[in-house]
């Protein structure tokens, strides 16, 4: 029994080890799941990352737009979400390095009647272009597919 | 070794069981801790059951307005995140019903020279008034103190 | 041939005489159809508004969260557009006396793989509380269902 | 009788059949107006596409900036309201494929004694930058000129 | 030889002795003058005591809606400036002690071809509801008249 | 007896003769100050500027991310506060040329024991890349450091 959301954040703060036990369990749960990393100053960047990256794993397929359409809405206010404002990275003078996962499947695993929902988290540093001056970070947008 | 924002996120989302460990863990660190739950449609109830919780668990010192900025401006900021856009709750016809942690202490467990942060996490449900409509969100916001 | 926000547009600028055979027109393309009037100084009870009376009228079932989360954030974002800005009607000392309009159906009419989507439009007047103190203003939202 | 808002809408929907007509009829209600497309990524390109259009069309005199400040934020707000958000278009991966309109006179034809007024309206389609892969938006603004 | 911000500006910060003749100084470079004070957790009672002492003194006509929008949207920018952020008082559990200012005339007293514009300046404490905890804050908005 | 906010503003606004005898009198009540000019289409390039030129002048340490994040949060917020909105400049077609001033000190000179505190504020010309096109703007933030 378990939800999207914290299924996300799990996997966005795993450590390597930790990742693939998780990974196997949440696909056991019956999600769909990519996930990766991104280091950048541009915004859309970081969301092209999680639309291919969601694209070439199968989470929504190629030529439908319906389920794209989810996806991006997701990712975009995971990113508002890490921003803590309005979005903005390297026009604010910040540069981010983060994990990004993206899930597919129940809101809840103990709620079969809900239909697919898309789940896209964000999770890492965000600072000043200077070595070492970033904090963490992190988003997380629920979508229905 | 472990981070300020990694530590809030993993109490924001840890079972009963699992936070009596985590927060004796915590505290080992260095960290001053607090937590509690909120349901609201009111966004400033919640703001002042964060600020009310940190200053009576003594995150904050009472008469200290310094220290008091540090942590209004994370929650707030906390809160931002956590609603994907400008802050609103029942305004927006929607409620909420979260745990919020806060931790006071090092950026890094690794780093001992960077001062004194703070770091404020919501993580719980969002949705409309109707029982069941709701699902995850998370926000966190790390401020020097 | 129709697109499901020109559709919207045209049943929001309607006059009375227009309304009853542009309803008939886009029933027959193949949309579900609600609409109602809202005037306030309060952004819930617009949203409210939009959300009974779609629940009412079919275009979502009352027990599914998924059908109604995908209005409500047509809803929310219509009036993001009406609002040019962060959302904000009384507490901006504005008042609204508006028509909406929520289409359920093809995203374009020549093109019926694309899935079901759902569009809320909002159009009326905007302004100061006081009479004829006031202009038009138009939203409008898209959304996969 | 006729709304400032309305007769621009009407416009930025209108085939290129009724454009025609639409335009004449909006002339003869004492309206100055002018029209463009744009196909951009880049929000500055659609603002100054809309100004140098309105300044040609002499809505707008070249050398005063009492007008060109009332037509730039009727342009800067619709086109907030058409992002449904913060302004963004490239920098959230996304494009947009636009008709403009800008049209001067009153606010209302039935109320001659309210002044002049300038409005912006917006409509196209916006999405990913995929072909197909779009829906349409729109935005309007009407200010004092 | 002065500026409308600058002045508004100065009359937001002057002190009771230096108010006298900051007033008369501005009174004689052509501009309309109006300020006031105001308490409060609530955005639109601030907006109100803007507009109503605006219309009181005579900044507006009380019959010309045109003049209120200018007169608006500048209050209402201003606010936003004074929020940093999007606006929000007792919402975001502060309150504010303000004074505000309202200047009609030229945007600069060396260049007379440039119309009528209006500055609404707002200046002074936010914080939260304990005495004390507070600091400053500023807000200007320009606007054509 | 001065507050930092109004010691900010009035260095902001003061011509060259009274900036000299401003700026001794500043220091005298304790504040380090630094200020710098930036004209510009980039709100990266005014955020770097400030950090650049408080990282010079001894506003902060090189290497202290915890001072840096201060003068960061403070210089994000000014700029909000100058942009009355989301902050955009050359993307909404807008040029400034701007004055900044960054203190560091106590809030309130009356008050001893607040702790240290950091302002920075900007001031000068927002407007369109014609010349003359421009009106004032200012932004002030203070945040605990």
């Amino acid at each position: 029994m378990a939800k999207i959301g914290k299924l996300t954040i799990l996997l966005l703060i795993s450590s390597e080890e930790e990742e693939k036990e998780l990974l196997k369990k949440i696909s056991n749960l019956g999600y769909k799941i990519c996930q990766g990393k991104a280091g950048t100053m541009d915004s859309k960047e970081l969301i092209a990352a999680i639309e291919t990256t969601a694209k070439r794993e199968g989470i929504f397929h190629a030529g439908c737009y319906r389920e794209e359409h989810a996806v991006y809405h997701a990712a975009l206010n995971s990113l508002r979400g890490f921003c803590r404002g309005e979005i903005g990275i390297g026009n604010f003078l910040r540069t981010i390095g983060v994990k990004f996962v993206v899930l597919k499947g129940p809101l809840d695993t103990a709620q079969s009647d809900l239909g697919e929902w898309v789940s896209v988290g964000i999770y890492g540093m965000v600072g000043a272009p200077i070595k070492g001056f970033e904090h963490e970070a992190i988003g997380l947008e629920i979508n229905h597919f």
